[in-house]
């Protein structure tokens, strides 16, 4: 046991001791090892706490000498003595486990200071640094070391301002600091028994043996516990020597960017204020200088500055945030962590980076968020402006936007692009989407995430906050109300559709800005990525947009919109039509003709691409009048005695009503029921298809039609309905003397549909997860009325641990996914996957994906820039084991035990 | 080949060898062989049937001799021959496969008539019998074996009997009859160009090889398909000697049953027709004798029938119905199956054949069918009443009541027991539970079979159809339509809960009788049975009857109840609260006390059995009043232009119920997100519970609650949960000195929590699957909307082979609740798992249970019996392989291939 080495000088540490050394002796050990100068000192191993514990927290005893060898190196080292009073030694205890924790003692500075060495301090760097210092050391000592609760010392230091008439602690001068120290030694005494302990050595094993003790403190226990952090890994203790930074104009201190963190120029950043300390800047009372300032002024140490930042970047081969202090002349870097930086600088960088060689295109792809892409492709509110946000919403479609408010989608289109507009309303529909496209942004006051809203704004990538129930809005006054603020038509309000915020006035937005360099690090994840990038768009101008952003194909084109405005009262002829043979008369008639104008321009722009085209899904009653709108028409006329044909007709339309009236239509009559009770509708959509695409061919096109059934629920629904489709094309094909290559699937969206997949994959040639409906079914949750009601409260509890609308459940819904792929790929080898609901532009959803093993997901247009990113990082990860080794440096939590 | 045999005589077969001789030729062996006089006879076998397939139609030509051979031997046996003047023999021909297969070739009669021996038949029975059966042998024989369609033959035979002035084929005399086989003779040779064969033989062979044909034709393999029976088993054909009842008064022809069909008797009953074939029986012309009366007559013969029936019952270990027929004194059996029999006799022939030693007990509970069970505890309509149906609807709750028609559920309760009422309802709501109470039955026009109608009905033992879309009513004409009948107050009428049907009158009903012989078959489930069966009750006299009605336990008391009638103004305040502590101050101070009694009251009923109580479940909306009632009103006053402080309060509730209002409540704030959300409304039910069992407990009774959180899909809801129903438990255990075991467990009812059962299982004592939402959430179909609007077309159409909410869909919902099984063992091998669904009473679905090695099933009060029953029949099935001997031999549709 003698034999043991339980202390490390930082010089003889490495980054990869960090079981042994914890996390922050190891990074000040790598930095001695590169030769950058950090304040030297040494750590006293976990293993020394492991053995303390062990030993019913006696252990020190045993190591003590060793403690004190390394002290006097110290003193060797830095030329100062430890008590001294002439030219102290003072340090800093920091207590750093393999694992960074909260919950465990941190830090305590300037350990060395007793009644005599703080004259000594007061002589090198002032008197009121000096006894600040001092009055600190006693405070952090007697409350994390001798366990007097802080607030007895918070109550003694505003006892003090009160007296000296100080605002903040900085306003409090030498002889108040004198007299806070001598109460704060008083309190310890009186609340302890014993002294503040003068003896500089008695002060760090004291603080050592905290340390050791806080590893098993109640929030220590529990954070591990929730992390999942074995509980014998133990902390070490580093001990290092202090360095100031206001010992005259020849010390300071500064903080430094390898490169701007704002542009990504490969160029130090940063400022730099003589004759100070690090609180001194964050306080804000002296202006620092810009870090090319020391060029001139300090030419030597910028250029070491400038040799250590570069040696310290091409080190951890990132760009690095370094805290330096000049004592004396003398530099000290007390810090260096990877730089926080804007996303147009993150793409920048990391294009650079691959292009100097520093990292592979691999890594630069991994150093790129999905956040920086979406940021970067939408407006932002300009982050340096100040923002008052007067109330929040769920964030439904990402960018900011900026305009005037109104009300009404009439008026909004009549106003059309003349005017920036901010369309606010209770909620939207079908009416409102003129309004919706002629306004900048949308802003609802009901609604989810997949309200008609939100999804109609991530169609046209437009910023949208939906559900934002504090407002109450006035549609007849033309204002809204919220927390007493009356917000009118005409006044200008700001939303930010990435946060859900809603600001006043008209705010500063940063414009998108996609880069070469974006461009770049997009190309590289399209050659990483395995899943294929598909589109969910309706529209011709949302799938052109959707193929310029890269999409590969189109995973989910609804057709409900081609019910919808003009054509809506025919459709409503065929809901309200007595036999089968109207109804089929006006469907292909009628109908099918205007639709199969719609699949050419689809399928033209999607030409070479395939297409997979949701046959209708939608519940019938959404296609007629809302039932209490009319309930109320008919009641208010009845009650002032009208009578005629206006009124029987809308009692008559009310019963129908009535008639398609549902409990829980998300359950309801809806999906591929419809195609199986009226197979006309289903058939009138399919020959608009097969006959768009037949003369697209006859053009020399290549039309790529993939026909979906949505909701199904067993195999049967899919036998009766092939046959339709294939009784239909064959028709078609035997008629026009073309055939057409089309596929035939399914969406699984139903918990059945997932189980029973075997046998649904022997009958079609691809599936596509509906992950908003299937969440719904697997957890039993509507979500407009979850989102409304309750999921935000269980997200609070810490009952979910997310929103599972936003990031799929991979344990309830993703485990039933699996089920899926599993058995589907049992009994159709070539079965081909994706995923077509909300998730498929989640990064964390996609990285999901991509561990299944399926073949594409299908986000809407704005987000296919960043699914292609996120496929690539989830490649990445999946191939290095799921993690790339700079994931698992920076990973604070491991893998549960 | 030539060493092969492919004939059989009847005496050299048997009842084994089915494969070989086809099902028919083996029984017809089987009772040659016990010595039961069948009409000698014999099989050509399979197997030359497939060699006849497998040489293109051809292989007869081979064995030709062999079948002249052993018809030489059946002229012996007969003392008739073949193509004899004066005293032929005739002959049936009849397919018979191994399995019975409709769409083959089935039966020809009179084989061996031709225009001679037709002759010497009319000496031995009369001309008009002998061209008839020539008539007939002809139109068989010309469309089955030759070919021409049936309808030709039928054409003819319809002019003639216009020529005739015939009413009736039996109105047609000699003269008719000899023109008939005339016309019948040249229909034959000009669609065929041959003659009806004269040569008795020829007729033979060619009626065998069209029986070999029809095992390819169409129909049959079509059967085969669908049914998965082998195309290569092929059929044998069977010759047998014809006999004749109507040669003489020496002869007859009769059936006999060796039990009481009606009564279960043990004592042969049947009818004897002297001097006649058995269509004069059919026919109905002559009255035929009771059997007891050959006794006197006949005493030799009805020695020897009590014999053979004595001999066949004992063979075949069951009741058998016996046809018979005399030729000039000699007896022979045609045929003998299982006799059908009333769900009493079934019952007392079960038991005594026990007492008997005959069978077993657990054959004795296989012969009791779970719907006899059902009728036999319900008043069923006298199936002797001719009976006229007006409408139909769902079966709810089975049994049959008559009653006057009333409308108004106050005043059916004012009347009360003093005159029998069937309520009729648009549908119902608590307010109606007196009403129903006081009927004999129910009856709604809206609802599925979970309404509410449905359920209470159900929980009363009281006959309901509900969802009767058909009756129009008018509440305030207080009458109902259907299809152009009015039905007013006062009306008698007739519903059948077990048929759904409704009947206009007042219809004789048969009393529900529980015989000793019933309890004893039930005594004898119990022994055999592994589920455990529990009851699903809610109030105290149901509890009563449930645990009188043979329940183990309580599988799921609701405690919804407790919250209506007088009490719900109080509840109703706590959902309009502003603050948690009015909230709270209600529930527990106002709710509390009373809910207390109601748990009191229900575990003194329970005492020692396990009750499992689950929290409240549904949302809350449903205590305040419907939405569109309110608008109604609201929009009526407001139109009428009333103002004031009653239109003021009534606009703020209907603002608070706008609040509340979900698109899909059934996936919405409900369940134990009640519980999460407002947990003070679990907290005041628990500490009832809690309390109330302590009380109890004190009282030296011994209380089991257990309970149970609904619709989970999380195990943080039920940790959480779980911590507020320790804490409770504590403190009253700790305040009161008593201590009381209690169990905690959940229902599982959305498909994540089955998926996350390992999880669950972790926390909870105990699962009981909520089959009734589980479907719903894992099929996406919401009962109510599913029965309303398409879910019948799916069973129409095939697409689902039965309605879902009946019977478990053992592949969907089967297999997810096979996943939570496995799973939740697997994490908590003390488990114990029910079921607490509809399907608990559903007889395919408790078997389905029994596989699935769960512990109970808990169904409605009077479904237990049944549940009983099921639960035993399906450990038997286990036991021996899934299918008794009795099933196997019954069976006439193989496992697929």
């Amino acid at each position: 046991m003698g034999e043991e080495k339980y202390i490390y000088d930082f010089e003889e540490g490495s980054a990869e001791m960090k079981k042994l050394l914890g996390g922050k002796g190891a990074n000040l050990a790598e930095m001695s090892n590169i030769g950058v100068p950090v304040p030297p000192g040494f750590t006293i191993t976990t293993k020394a706490c492991i053995k303390y514990m062990e030993n019913g927290n006696k252990f020190l005893d045993t190591i003590w000498p060793e403690v004190l060898r390394h002290m006097e190196k110290l003193e060797v080292k830095t030329g100062k003595k430890f008590g001294d009073e002439g030219n102290p030694l003072l340090v800093s205890v920091r207590s750093g486990a393999p694992i960074s924790m909260p919950g465990m003692m941190d830090t305590i500075l300037n350990v060395g200071l007793n009644d005599e060495t703080v004259e000594g301090l007061a002589r090198l760097a002032g008197s009121r640094f000096a006894y600040d210092s001092y009055r600190r050391l006693i405070q952090m000592f007697g409350s994390i070391v001798m366990g007097i609760p802080r607030e007895e010392f918070e109550r003694l230091l505003e006892e003090k301002k009160k007296k000296y008439n100080a605002e903040s602690d900085a306003d409090l001068q030498v002889e108040a600091l004198k007299e806070l120290v001598d109460d704060y030694k008083k309190l310890i005494k009186k609340k302890t028994g014993r002294n503040f302990p003068q003896n500089p050595l008695e002060q760090i094993r004291m603080a050592t043996e905290a340390v050791f003790k806080s590893w098993n403190n109640r929030r220590a226990i529990k954070y591990r516990e929730i992390h999942g952090i074995p509980d014998d890994l133990g902390t070490a203790v580093n001990i290092v020597a202090m360095v100031f930074g206001n010992m005259g104009f020849d010390s300071g201190t500064g903080v430094a960017f390898t490169r701007n963190p704002a542009t990504g120029e490969n160029k130090i950043y940063g400022e730099y204020l003589p004759n100070a300390q690090g609180e001194d800047v964050v306080a804000g009372v002296r202006t620092p200088m810009k870090i090319d300032e020391l060029k001139e002024r300090h030419p030597n140490l910028y250029r070491e500055l400038i040799g250590i930042c570069q040696r310290l970047e091409k080190h951890y081969r990132d760009m690095q945030d370094v805290e330096f202090t000049v004592e004396r002349g003398k530099l000290w870097i007390l810090q260096t962590r990877t730089g926080k930086r804007t996303p147009l600088a993150a793409v920048r960088m990391a294009v650079e980076m691959v292009e100097e060689r520093v990292i592979s295109r691999e890594e630069a792809v991994m150093r790129v968020s999905p956040e920086d892409v979406e940021k970067l492709l939408h407006k932002q509110v300009d982050p340096k402006t100040k923002k008052e946000v007067i109330a929040a919403g769920l964030a439904a479609s990402p960018g900011a936007a900026v305009g005037k408010v109104i009300f009404n989608s009439d008026e909004a289109e009549e106003i059309g692009g003349n005017e920036p507009l901010i369309l606010v309303r209770p909620e939207t529909t079908p009416d409102d989407v003129g309004g919706m496209a002629a306004a900048q942004g949308i802003l609802t006051a009901r609604g989810g995430m997949t309200s008609h809203a939100a999804v109609v704004a991530r169609g046209m990538g437009k910023p949208c906050i939906v559900g934002c129930e504090a407002i109450k809005i006035d549609l007849e006054r033309e204002e809204f109300r919220v927390n007493g603020l009356i917000v009118k038509k005409g006044d200008w309000l700001t939303i930010d559709g990435s946060t859900g915020e809603v600001m006043l006035g008209k705010l500063k937005l940063i414009e998108p800005t996609s880069t070469p360099e974006l461009e770049k690090i997009l190309g590289w994840a399209d050659e990483i990525r395995v899943l294929g990038i598909y589109a969910n768009a309706d529209l011709p101008p949302d799938i052109r947009k959707a193929v310029e952003l890269g999409a590969e194909g189109i995973g989910l084109t609804r057709t409900e919109h081609m019910f919808l405005a003009e054509r809506l009262p025919i459709f409503q002829r065929t809901i309200l039509a007595e036999t089968e043979e109207e109804r089929r008369k006006v469907l292909l008639e009628e109908l099918k003709p205007l639709q199969k104008e719609d699949f050419k321009e689809i399928l033209k722009i999607t030409n070479g691409r395939k297409t997979i085209i949701r046959l209708l899904d939608p519940p019938l009653h959404e296609f007629l009048p809302g039932l209490n709108d009319l309930l109320v028409e008919v009641t208010r006329m009845e009650a002032k005695g009208k009578v005629g044909k206006e009124l029987e007709e809308k009692k008559k339309l009310l019963k129908k009503i009535e008639d398609l009236y549902e409990f829980n239509p998300m359950l309801g009559f809806r999906v591929c029921r419809l195609g199986i009770v009226y197979p006309e509708i289903y058939e009138a959509q399919v020959r608009a298809i097969i006959e768009a695409a037949v003369e697209l061919k006859k053009k020399g096109l290549n039309p790529r039609p993939a026909i979906m059934i949505p909701g199904t629920i067993h195999k049967n629904e899919l036998i009766e309905l092939r046959k339709l489709v294939e009784k239909v094309a064959e028709e078609t094909f035997e008629r026009e003397g073309v055939r057409v290559k089309y596929e035939y699937g399914t969406m699984i969206e139903m918990p059945r549909a997932a189980i029973t997949a075997d046998e649904i994959a022997e009958v079609t040639d691809f599936f596509s997860f509906g992950t908003n409906d299937l969440t719904q079914t697997v957890m039993g949750m509507s979500r407009d009325d979850a989102e409304r009601r309750f999921l935000h409260i269980y997200i609070d509890k810490g009952i979910l641990p997310e929103n599972p609308f936003k990031t799929l459940d991979t344990k309830g819904v993703g485990e039933v996914m699996r089920i899926a792929v599993t058995k589907g790929k049992r009994t159709n080898s070539e079965l081909e996957i994706g995923i077509c609901g909300e998730h498929g532009g989640d990064p964390k959803s996609i990285e999901f994906c991509h561990r299944l093993g399926i073949n594409y997901v299908s986000a809407s247009p704005y987000r296919i820039p960043v699914a292609r990113l996120a496929a690539a990082q989830a490649a990445i990860k999946y191939k290095y084991g799921e993690l790339t080794k700079r994931e698992i440096e920076a990973m604070e939590i491991p893998v549960k035990r």
